[in-house]
């Protein structure tokens, strides 16, 4: 199997790429298409490697707009939860393939996703042809009996995922502080550390995550994640907007990368923004993430990023902020390894996009400033994912059944508005 | 000249529409194209109003990425300044072009200008189909004896403007309080009071204003305004960020339009987020714009109207604050008369969308919500203006030679990277 395509890079060069079983081997100015290769057109078009979404839950597309604008406990409580526990297989399969559907459509080729019914996600992400980081969230309800069902489920799902093919990372992804209990939270960090495998949670989003932790066991959110061990180069902290400086510099000595998440921040209405420059300051690795379709409500992460990069010249009411490059290198993995995104590089997976030259919201030049402040997923041509093809011409293979299968589970699940519903 | 389209309403129920020479003549939902009519087929569509731009530098599309991240006197001082010397109509026509397009391509039938050459601006407003409100930037540098030159110049625009085309709604357009001397904006406000125009002008998006205008006059800026006689039912202030409380009854009890630029604040780093409950508990008419495409650097209104909602869920630390019902409003101009967005309603000028039903966007469902909150312009396929079918199935005519024009431009006046320059 090999692939070739000749396009621009940044600077407008030309360039050619040739990939054989999924691997860059040939990249620079006079490559060129050999015999047999299947070839992309890429003539009008820039060759940029793909994004990297840190934080999501992807199936829950399915709730896209559904109890929009409530506040957070009865968003959950009346419409997630209830919802959730409606969740089957099938619901969460398409649910999947929406979200890889769409982000394909704007680029990413890599997500770190949360969610329930973690084998269905997995058959999603495979039939999709991306790559994730795929995790079943463990929540014992701060109930250390209970945990251990948890603790079970989670030993076979991981043993599960692991036979689902090569663009799946299992991951350990325990909810959050507040909602699973200390050992199961020992039991995770020891599962991750035993099996070589990442640790993804929910950390600080929330200000009362503060005095919770505090009352229940006398310490700061991230010691206490130390402390059990969940703290290394290894773990993936989504939001963390509410770290204070001791644990800045905990998290940074232990190597940990810290996900942001713009949209979905402002959308729940955490309170703060992001504290980049200290993440900066301290060295941690930083992802940027869009969080579930239901508080976001998209997962076009050239939307996202312009959001990154807006908020935090705001922030620091410097417009200097966060330059393009900066934000664009956060994008695509390039400021946190952990999360597995690749440069285009000889050696390295032929994970690629092809953005259109001639886009209306590229002109006329200035592509990193403009990738980052005026385009938005629409711009991306072709996704090409481990040598695989997986958008041409703006085209995605299967859209339509996806986009109908999709509608039809959250029409079963009864968290469509009567227009969906007639 | 008569045209018919049938597709659905935002509850998914069926919707016919005729216009005749650009006025809606039928609308519900039994109404069928009739003999003659030309058909735009929207039977995998929404129909909506179009959204209206309450505040561009349409031409700026040119300097779009230039000198991106600098501080806010240096980019204007030794970019964008130098640049504009050397505007001519030429360039101002395919920039405005250029801009018109994205905006059609995002569903936008309205914008209000303020730029330079602005009879350039009109001539592409014009062959472009959309409507705009269109003036010329005065300033006179504080000096009013440069004042009388400016407003020679701005009565020869005044009456150039007006022989342009019904599409084109000539306006007053003084820069700002701190580059135009009182005199000229008395003239400028009695100008509009004479000829019975709109005013429209930036005020209150930095806070050095305020200082700089009590130092000057003593008084508050919006104090200036009213003594001139600038604050009125047809005054369009641009941004109000820093309004305080009597300035905000000022405004309202005057009948003022405010136009929000969320995007544009956040990227200068103004320092505030556009107090929005403020205006909307002293009832005063909000809009929505997105600036230049030097400060954005996007014309898209869908991705605008989430930053929009989501500022004001941030600022107000309230997932309930701004819900989407209610940013829709401001995007399609039914909070603020005088921007000129009109419903779909018999009588109404045909001025309309076709969003695509199936955007995976916009699935499975809760339109409004996933309009404001996970849409972006792609999810447009068709605009109508004046009963003009300016995109269908996504094709703006003339595209290619548009981007391909404006960007010659750009290369002319030397403010691309060297990749466009080669």
């Amino acid at each position: 199997m090999s692939l070739a395509v000749v396009g621009a890079n940044l600077d407008g060069a030309r360039v050619g790429l040739r990939a054989v079983d999924g691997v860059i081997v040939a990249l620079g100015p006079d490559v060129e298409p050999e015999p047999g290769d299947e070839v992309l057109d890429g003539s009008a078009h820039i060759l940029l490697p793909g994004l990297v979404n840190g934080h999501t839950h992807a199936a829950m597309t399915l709730f896209r707009g559904y109890g929009s604008d409530l506040g957070l406990m009865e968003w959950l409580e009346q419409r997630i939860w209830p919802a959730e526990g409606r969740l089957d297989d099938d619901a969460v399969y398409w649910g999947t393939r929406l979200a890889c559907l769409e982000m394909i459509r704007s680029g990413t080729v890599r997500f770190w996703d949360m969610y329930w019914h973690p084998e269905a996600v997995a058959r999603a992400v495979q039939d999709s042809g991306v790559r994730a980081s795929v995790g079943f969230p463990l929540v014992d309800g701060m109930d250390p009996e209970r945990g251990k069902q948890v603790q079970a489920e989670g030993e076979r799902t991981l043993d599960a995922l692991a036979e689902l093919g090569p663009h799946i990372t299992p991951s350990l992804t325990p909810h959050a502080i507040y909602t699973v209990s200390e050992p199961t939270l020992e039991w995770a960090a020891g599962q991750a550390a035993d099996r070589g495998l990442p640790l993804h949670l929910h950390f600080l989003e929330i200000e009362d995550e503060i005095s919770g932790c505090e009352t229940r066991y006398g310490i700061r959110p991230a010691e206490l994640l130390d402390r059990v061990g969940a703290l290394g180069p290894n773990t993936v902290l989504a939001h963390g907007v509410w770290m204070d400086q001791p644990e800045l510099e905990l998290v940074a000595e232990r190597g940990a990368t810290v996900v942001t998440n713009p949209a979905s921040n402002l959308k729940l209405a955490v309170g703060r923004i992001f504290p980049y420059e200290a993440m900066r300051a301290h060295g941690i690795p930083v992802g940027l993430g869009t969080d579930g379709a239901a508080s976001n409500n998209s997962l076009d992460l050239l939307a996202e990023v312009k959001l990154l990069a807006l908020l935090q010249k705001h922030r620091q009411r410097d417009p200097k902020a966060m330059p393009a490059e900066e934000a664009w290198a956060i994008a695509t993995g390039a400021q946190a390894p952990l999360l597995g995104g690749t440069p285009l590089a000889v050696g390295q997976p032929a994970d690629f996009v092809l953005v259109r030259e001639q886009a209306p919201a590229l002109e006329p030049g200035h592509l990193v400033a403009n990738l980052v402040y005026a385009a938005t997923g629409e711009v991306v041509d072709a996704t090409v994912v481990d040598g695989q093809v997986l958008m041409r011409d703006g085209v995605v293979e299967g859209e339509e059944e996806i986009v109908a299968r999709a509608r039809e589970c959250a029409r079963r699940l009864g968290v469509t508005d009567e227009r969906s519903s007639d």
